[in-house]
């Protein structure tokens, strides 16, 4: 899994009718210093994610073991929200301590 | 899954028998400023985009998992024409808004 | 599915049994403008492509979904041969017409 | 499988209910001269492996095939401890003998 | 597949018991050069490769599709060890000549 923060929010209309209901959001995932990093991600959220939380996401096939993801199109998935991370002990995010 | 925006065609008669009938359509994925960047992937149109439109598609065993594309040889396909994303509240594509 | 060119090919006598009799060409793939860029990858001739013609590959579980490589150890698969791609009407490459 | 170092873990209390009781931690990719490199990875351990520790670890549907993460949304899995590595003979890592 | 010359071996006692009895070489990509570029690669051998050896490995779900790798998390796998690879009808690489 990637660590990544929802930056945003994806709105599709016209999909795979596999897809309808589900809540798509941005995601950019973040590197060793927790800053955003590389190219944006649309994830499937299964987990109930908010804006600027920083999430874990599974990608290939691992994105369709959720409920909501069985056999659908999607590679990717937001399969936890994450209440820390730290580096050798150092907290580098901790939920409702940043922006 | 990614952002992408349809950039051409690509014409193909000798294929797997399997991918006879299916749309290859030419994408490269956006950064997250809207950006073309990076190398042009060939993706299966599950959903009918347009030239110029902005897509998220689906790679790996997922891409199989529409209708158009199931047991055959084909690792990328858009499964979402996309109307708009935002980042953080601010709207970065709205689709007939661009180009 | 990549854009790549066949640029040469690999003879391997010693292998996993079960890719006896295939054919293994090396591709390079191509850019948005058509140029060959990064790593070259092997991959397994579905559709009997020519030395330095244009196709597009198939990677990953998706390789494995064409007769020739079902079930077997093969992660990159020739799946079809490109008449020609184009990027907004702008013909980049025809088959034949360079080289 | 890529060669790894423990770097950290990763606490997550709302995700996806059949990752209750993994551990997930946080590792980062080591290069050729056994140096750490690149973006962070989160892996379910499922080798009891510890701080600062080099790992192998597998990605995609092989992150499945353990007992811990069967079927599950988990696409890193940590599925050895490393006791050494070598290039053509020179040791780059003996565990206990660095930091 | 890619090709990758073999550069050493991994040591590991504790691992998924699964993979008990496996030999895990380090190997690393070559160019278009033949030349040695980027990370290093863990693969579980399944052909008997030598050390300096340039081979074929296979990633993914496609690198359980050998008796030895079968069912396990396993996501390299080197399946042919190379006689010859050529560009355009140069010879790049001849087993036994170069090192």
């Amino acid at each position: 899994m990637l660590l990544a923060r929802v930056i945003g929010t994806v709105v599709s209309t016209r999909k795979d009718p596999s897809m309808e209901g589900l809540k798509f959001l941005l995601l950019r995932p973040v590197d060793v210093d927790g800053k955003e990093s590389g190219a944006p991600v649309v994830a499937v959220d299964a987990v109930g994610a908010g804006m600027h939380e920083v999430v874990m996401y599974a990608t290939g096939s691992s994105a369709r073991q959720t409920v909501a993801t069985k056999d659908r199109p999607c590679d990717a998935v937001i399969m936890g929200i994450v209440d820390s991370w730290d580096v050798a002990g150092e907290m580098k995010y901790r939920k409702g301590a940043d922006r």
